[in-house]
């Protein structure tokens, strides 16, 4: 029973990092009426969290009717965590501090190495040199691609990660390291990612589109991801938008990411090569990422050709929008990664769709943008990962801080 | 800050009347233990319980290590709920005890009424007779279509309930009687009473795939509804399958509804009569649920027409699994109403394109059954709704028990 009691105090503490992330500077009393605990507990649990490190006391803040009283804040820099993102020719490894701030990104190319065990090795020597450099870093993070199995711990059969579909992350990297590793769906780890950094004020409540080379979706309800039994649920890169329609390699038909990923815009890029000469010439020594770019830019140009794919390819992601609104019916909706970057020509398309088959109600009540970072940026998806363990369980990572030290 | 208190004590109420609520008879230890809770908590809690005639003592029960002690039990007959389902063409009221048995069922057919004014008035003067007759009657809950408008108040524009369209639900029965109304889509309904009254060991995580006059689902993921930020989610009779199919009202084309459900499958028997005498003879002066029982009679009796229809049809509710199955990845999902009748034949093409369509990791595990409930107990789901809310605010409708007891 200890483990219980243990866990429902860690629960509280849990609640006020939360409350003093999502909040700032705040004062006990603040906390302890947003939260419904007695000024006996919230003295309590803000002693425990100050004696590991975890907050400080600020000077003092204006209260209720002018009163003044001790702030308490969490100091973003005091910790650190490692994100990881893995992408079919890259992986992008990234320290942050707890408010999501990237100190530094480093990007290792996957088809540099021989083989994916070297890569791994590879991956394992630059996190370790990181963590000898930084003796605030708590918590690793990773983000694959989805359909990620939880329990098997692998990601399943499909085309844009087949050569990294036989390696088991967990048994390669839940105990490589001096500190705790969690590893998500990379659409759900940015979907956490727009929950703990965004600035929307509707973090409880919403979706991340993730267009690159797959297409994925992560979705926030009430305050949690929604993840199924074994991990793989919001797979919308996999639900089909046509029963008799294209093959993909998951078993199933006319999946959406088959139509509007980066994988998808290549292979029209390239077919009109044949046809016409191409909308970009070359594209057929690009990579995903380079071919894309180069369409989004002739685009952005007025190029009418390159336009009216883009449209094209909004239109499909508009079918998914009109899904996600069906199966999901998130309070926003934030198209991220590769294709984001097609920017309002493709948003307006999608909108169109949104518009015209969506329910009125439903349409006029839902928001989507497209995601302001950079596609860099997301491994702050994985950092996210981290972040949110820490933020779960806090006293157990300032107990990993205080091992590193030495304490 | 007292409300918060309060509702804290009242989320420990609620968790220990649903452990005993899923377990049956227990002592206090057990109880304690299974929920992390003190001793001097678990005292406290159910002594407030008894008081409040919510459980009672039973004799004494064997405990870990041959201990002797106390029982605690909730009993199930002490109160009790009506359910009101809402459909097309008929309302169905139930009264029922805590344990989903119901004691009486009633069946009004909307149409005998000139209008719908008039089937609301009958109805409520039901609910009164009803209430009179039975002072241990504490809550009212509502099953409609969806997509149901929760903050609305009313249901979206959509074909099976067009005539319902403008009823503002809570306007018209939140307040007209002695006890709370608790309104819920349908096929969220019947998730909970599956949740609540299944056997299957795994009710936290399942969903209930609604193929009636419409098509509905609910998904119990880790014990919750999902609803989405509208009530609007898990619509699955409104995904596409096909992006360029049938045009649909809800202003989406290849709605899977527009394909499986009981008026779709009366359209297409319908279409036979014209082309070669009918599959189901005079199938045009029959109401959707006669139509569907007369092709499924015939079916089960061999008849190949017949087979071949209920065959095509199993095949649209499987695209409908495969999406489910990637959208929520539940643990296990159960086919109920009006089609769910059509039996093995239609389970089996459903479960062809399952296996063929699904990733074979997600495929294996994921368990598809038919609904044993019979197509009237469908107004089971209205009673688990407010049975779902007993359980979450015990303490909530013992007051309401004893103001009607007039204690």
């Amino acid at each position: 029973m200890a483990d219980e009691q243990t866990s429902q105090s860690e629960y509280n503490r849990s609640r006020v990092m939360r409350f003093l992330y999502g909040n700032g500077v705040s004062s006990r009393a603040q906390i302890a009426k947003a939260l419904g605990l007695t000024p006996a507990a919230i003295t309590k649990i803000t002693a425990k969290l100050i004696e590991e490190g975890l907050i400080a006391e600020t000077g003092e803040i204006e209260g209720a009717r002018n009163r003044r009283s001790i702030g308490l804040r969490i100091d973003p820099e005091r910790f650190h965590v490692i994100g990881v993102k893995f992408a079919r020719s890259l992986i992008q490894v990234g320290l942050f501090d707890l408010a999501g701030d990237a100190q530094q990104i480093w990007v290792d190319i996957t088809t540099d190495h021989p083989s994916i065990d070297d890569a791994i090795a590879s991956l394992k020597a630059r996190i370790d040199r990181i963590m000898a450099r930084f003796g605030t870093v708590v918590a690793i993070g990773m983000a694959v691609p989805g359909p990620y199995l939880r329990d098997d711990g692998h990601t399943a059969v499909v085309s844009s990660m087949q050569q990294w579909r036989d390696v088991d992350f967990p048994a390669e990297f839940a105990d490589a390291f001096d500190v705790p590793v969690f590893i998500e769906q990379d659409a759900r780890a940015g979907a956490l990612a727009q929950q703990l950094f965004g600035d929307d004020g509707a973090q409880d409540d919403l979706a991340y589109y993730l267009i690159g080379e797959g297409v994925g979706l992560g979705v926030i309800e009430r305050g949690h991801t929604i993840d199924g039994t074994r991990g793989t649920a919001t797979e919308i890169g996999h639900v089909s938008i046509d029963v008799n329609g294209r093959r993909c390699d998951c078993g199933n038909h006319g999946c959406l990411e088959r139509y509007c990923s980066a994988v998808a815009i290549h292979e029209a890029l390239d077919a009109t090569l044949d046809e016409d000469g191409g909308i970009v010439a070359d594209s057929d020594r690009m990579t995903h990422i380079e071919a894309c770019e180069a369409l989004f830019a002739l685009a952005a140009h007025g190029d009418a050709r390159a336009l009216e794919l883009v449209r094209h390819v909004g239109t499909y992601v508009g079918y998914g929008l009109v899904t996600i609104i069906n199966a999901f019916n998130p309070r926003r909706i934030i198209i991220g990664d590769i294709v984001a970057h097609a920017g309002v020509p493709l948003l307006d398309a999608a909108m169109h769709v949104v518009e015209n088959r969506v329910l009125p109600e439903l349409a006029a009540t839902t928001t989507v943008t497209l995601s302001d970072l950079p596609t860099d940026a997301a491994v702050t998806g994985a950092a996210a990962v981290a972040i949110t363990a820490f933020l779960d369980q806090p006293s157990r990572f300032a107990d990993v801080a205080r091992r590193r030290r030495g304490d």
